[in-house]
């Protein structure tokens, strides 16, 4: 297969597993791959000192991905560590660049390792569990033109409704109809723009999928309406496992169906999670994908029309078969005098209960519906995939016609067709404001566009910079959240003395809507990057390629968040002139030309800086209080032109799915002199300001 | 009292604790003090938003401690993350500057709060668990002034043999005699500079204090000095916990003589670390201490010159009493279907066994050997220091002549006159490499100069170029050691592919010697800081206030480390002219003048950069593989002399203690042709290299 420049050649090695992760027929490449070395299990190349490798997704560690080894094995793993090897997803795809350029696909389900100059420094390492998988070379074109053709393959992103580039606001849990109530007062009150608030697991009768706490949310259907009045979307999360409990219609539908994973003598397989005891729907069963799906419209037709699918990995506290054994084994250790190595082992005990190989390797999937039994270990990293997939699945039939917010935890390439990605359950860190950044363009590689991090962090206590400071990335990631776990601080952001400063900021979100909308749009539409590290654009230009911490948006603009805490500015480095626009709201900005080159910017902490490139331009708008009060056609370009900027700009209704009309596409074109061409089927209102 | 320009003014409130950090009479302040505001349990003072608050020693955070919560309560923490609020040490003293500039010392052993414009971003506010100790004010005088007057009240810092100036190689642990030799005959072979091989807990017999497990390393003695000729000096780890074996000497002393912590009813407390179950030497009680004190013997007399104190907040795996009722509990748990809530529970019962506050509220100390018992949580924070204490009391009477080796993980103010730390359990992370920079000049100001970091990182696994990076810092920090936890990388130099840029790093640590010890010596001598932030010199530039990892390192030269990875220099700020020298080894360099302002500076992966500040030198060595090899009399002086450089040197022969003859000090006057002046009572042969 051929994608512009880029040429891609498919090599099957064993029996791979189907995971439809990939859409297009595609060559098989004769004999073996030419750029790498085969090993028993998996592949080596040399790199040479400079060379840089992007891609994997979600996961630890930079954008250049050098230096460290990863582990594709999709982990409920709270602590975003340095050391980490893995987090929620799985994302096979590399790309290293430097003496030669190509890219890396392997379609493989199971564990998969990474080491990208770890053991050796100028060494890549690629092993399998098992020669099983096909492996995707592509070669030829730029860095962009192979993301390009990667993404042609796997098939067109998901895209959101455009309410849910709104800001959304989160919390473990509010418990009540009258908490969220009070949410949504306390921001209406306060001009504190919003579009959603989540509902974590508490809404739920006992931690029941497709169930409401009647006590805590009466009438569900009516409250969805009522905050719908005021333009506010309700967003329900909705876990892996399935509660077992007499009387429950989808745990005894599915028993009564067989669509639970099973244990090796056909038995359901017992987990323990939220709710205790459960089953875990087999996702990789098309009927049962089917079934779980549908039961998405318990919700929908209440009023829902946005989810979260969590603990899809999927988590397991601990297995029924093994608790009691370990219960047993912990009285072993009575009266013992225990030194280090016993203590070792009394905590390992414990300690390993959850999330443990053992159990993974214990369940079966019937992949086919018709008893083709597959170990979940084999398939481990498809099972988050496959849970988004049924709901979207689900949703094209249930609602064709209509987006659904969708975003899961757990991923692998082709989920980024039905839905987006949260970065997990990542914490107060200033440390996470740039992996967050990191995250961006790597995921963006891997065709999900609609993500973002959980903004002033989930777990551990955040502070009040902290937060403004990841608000001041978070307004340009197309997931905008602020979420936070028990027993942290409550960090909604009218609880702090610089509510004004947070409110302006999440306000300046609402003015670049249709800029990042469009990006959004044109990035799931064109096989796009909506972020792209600055190697991508200014390929020529080695100093860019070691910048981590400043992002391209899109057509025209860069970012570079301040992310140290007490700091007021930062070191910026622009590979050509750019236009810095200081913000600290959406009428209050400076403008400066800076020259090509090293800079240190002051940025107060209320102040968000956005670089527009020589020649292009930022449409915005004049804001709102959500996305539906936004005027999409009265807009202000601000810009950055000596010469002549062209903008293609994209909008639509933003809740159908009429995405290839050629109306949705305008065009403007500004010259110098402030002179402004509109091509548009559109009635628009602009002004020009350079 | 009155130190310089420095006032200091004591406050008592109720009843304090002696703690004997302080060594001076000081007058009493009369009322309240007036810069701060009493609260019933503490003080609290608005900040504006541009001051900056220095301090707390070992913490979390950047140096200027704005906008965290951190709790003076010495805990065995190995998470050294951004959320944690408490490391292993109390250093209880803070410098506020900006509207105006003062110091607080809260000499408290107790649970101490410090809200540094956390919960409010301009309040601070410091609360203690009761209103028992003295509050010492220090008012007027720069920030250099406020240190030094502090410093002087709680006496001279501990000076390190020089031998202990030189490379360390670390690990958990070198297993036998043989594994040791291995460790020295590979540095020797590779012409690795090296010092000192520590002996981590395996070098016990089980554990047990003061004894040597004969099988491992069989005639210890002959083992010492079989290293000593090899110029090895092997440093043996001393436990807080003594194992209760029945035969043990120690152990069956401490009983006899009633030397141990005790419970409520009398007998002794039983605690659970390495050895299994153990009890704690009453470190507080003045006999007991004497008595630990002096088993350092043991190891002194077969040779032994340099110990390191462990686990001595104390930390605690498990006590008797809790451990069969957690069990116990554990059982209640069979059978159930745990959700959410219970099972946490269920983890609970085991995970907060260890260093547990109720233990801690649950045995006391004979704090005047008389029967004058304190319950261990009201001097929590004094065990460590105590410890330190017996041994660095004994050395006084066993080796009154002899400079010994010995720090501590565990501190409080008072214990740095007899030792040093390290900086704990870290991390192999990029950021801890930041967090060991924040801390040297944090640690400083409380008297602590001996110390530094695991060069490479204890927990986790290390990579490449993170050692080199770390090394490329480590060579600056009087401790300079490279130490891991069992079970990560092994990270002894010789390991890896680029050993020989490794090995030129620590070279150029020997050539670096005769201006470290110097500036280390200065410093112990006229209570000074080795490492000090760019504010505490650069003191009318607003933003080198805001730098926070670069580092003024004594009279003449400022760091910068490079530690992101991949990353192939750094942006730097020179608040003035400077020459930057960068040295690839101690005899491959490159020079060249940078002006006052914001640079980027390209450090490649094997470089080290140093900044000389206009009319300064640097004087140096020409190397060595040991310290004793390093000819403190040949030296050269690298410059930067626009006018007159003026060095005042000091040297001894680093191992007895006339510290304070003038004979030490020489003057090196610097001419900006080159033209050089040497007063000194020494025969120096000295190149100058302008």
């Amino acid at each position: 297969m051929t994608s512009g420049k880029c040429r891609i050649k498919k090599y099957t090695y064993g029996t791979p597993f189907c995971t439809d992760a990939v859409v297009e027929q595609t060559a098989a490449g004769e004999g073996s791959p030419s750029f790498i070395t085969e090993l028993d299990n998996g592949f080596t190349y040399q790199m040479t000192p400079s060379d840089a490798v992007y891609g994997l997704g979600e996961n630890v560690r930079g954008i250049n991905k050098r230096g460290w080894h990863y582990v594709s094995n999709n982990s409920d793993e709270p602590n975003h560590r340095e050391d980490r090897t893995s987090l929620y997803a799985s994302h096979n795809f590399i790309i290293v660049d430097g003496r030669e350029r190509f890219g890396l696909f392997i379609d493989y389900p199971g564990k998969l390792t990474f080491d990208i100059g770890y053991t050796e420094h100028n060494t890549i390492t690629i092993t399998a569990e098992d020669m099983n998988f096909d492996l995707y070379v592509l070669e030829g074109g730029s860095l962009k033109e192979i993301v390009q053709a990667f993404r042609h393959l796997i098939g067109r992103s998901y895209i959101a409704p455009k309410w849910a580039f709104g800001y959304g606001q989160s919390r473990w849990s509010y418990l009540t109809a009258d908490e969220v109530r009070e949410v949504v007062r306390k921001h209406r009150e306060n001009h504190i723009p919003l579009d959603s608030v989540y509902l974590d697991i508490d809404y739920m009768e006992r931690f029941k999928d497709f169930t409401i706490d009647e006590e805590a949310f009466p009438d569900f259907a009516c409250f969805v309406e009522e905050m719908k009045k005021q333009h506010i979307h309700l967003v329900p999360i909705i876990d892996a496992g399935v509660k077992i409990e007499e009387g429950y219609d989808v745990y005894e539908e599915g028993v009564e169906k067989g669509y639970f994973c099973k244990e090796a003598d056909g038995t359901d397989f017992v987990a323990a999670v939220w709710p205790g005891l459960v089953h875990f729907p087999d996702m990789l069963n098309p009927d049962a994908r089917k079934w779980f799906g549908h039961k998405y419209k318990v919700l929908l037709d209440q009023g829902i029309d946005g989810f979260w699918n969590d603990m899809n990995e999927p988590a397991i506290f601990y297995s029924e078969k093994r608790i009691a054994d370990a219960i047993d084994r912990v009285q072993e250790f009575k009266g013992k005098n225990m030194d280090l190595t016993t203590f070792e082992e009394f905590k390992a005990v414990t300690g390993t209960l959850s999330n443990n190989a053992e159990d993974y390797s214990s369940f079966y999937h019937n992949v086919d519906g018709k008893g083709t039994m597959v170990c979940h270990d084999k398939v481990h990293n498809l099972f988050g995939y496959n849970m988004t997939r049924a709901a979207g699945e689900a949703f094209e039939d249930l609602e064709p016609d209509k987006r659904i917010l969708m975003y899961s935890r757990s991923s692998y390439p082709g989920m980024h067709r039905y839905g987006g990605i949260w970065q997990g359950d990542n914490l107060s860190w200033w440390s996470h404001i740039e992996l967050n950044m990191h995250m961006m363009p790597s995921l963006n590689m891997m065709g999900i566009l609609y993500t973002g991090a959980d903004l002033g962090g989930f777990g551990a206590d955040t502070t009040e910079d902290l937060l403004l400071r990841w608000l001041e990335f978070g307004i340009f990631t197309p997931l905008m959240r602020n979420h936070s776990a028990m027993g942290t601080r409550r960090q909604e952001v009218y609880r702090f003395e610089s509510m004004e400063a947070m409110k302006k900021i999440i306000g300046l979100r609402y003015g670049l809507l249709p800029y990042l909308y469009s990006e959004y749009m044109k990035a799931a539409l064109k096989d796009e990057m909506y972020f792209r590290p600055l190697a991508f654009d200014y390929t020529e230009d080695a100093f860019a390629a070691k910048v981590e911490d400043q992002l391209l948006l899109g057509d025209g603009i860069m970012v570079a968040p301040v992310y140290e805490q007490n700091a007021e500015g930062r070191y910026v480095y622009l590979p050509e002139a750019m236009k810095l626009v200081k913000f600290r709201s959406l009428t209050e900005r400076t403008e400066e030309i800076l020259p090509a080159g090293h800079h240190y910017v002051p940025i107060a902490l209320d102040e968000v800086a956005v670089f527009i490139r020589p020649n292009h331009v930022l449409p915005m708008s004049y804001g709102g209080e959500c996305v539906d009060e936004v005027d999409f056609s009265t807009l202000q370009l601000l810009g950055y032109v000596t010469d002549t900027a062209v903008y293609e700009w994209y909008d639509d209704d933003g809740y159908g799915k009429d995405y290839d009309n050629p109306a949705n596409y305008s065009t403007f074109v500004v010259k110098a002199d402030g002179n402004l061409e509109v091509k548009s089927e559109k009635k628009l209102n602009i002004t020009v300001s350079l």
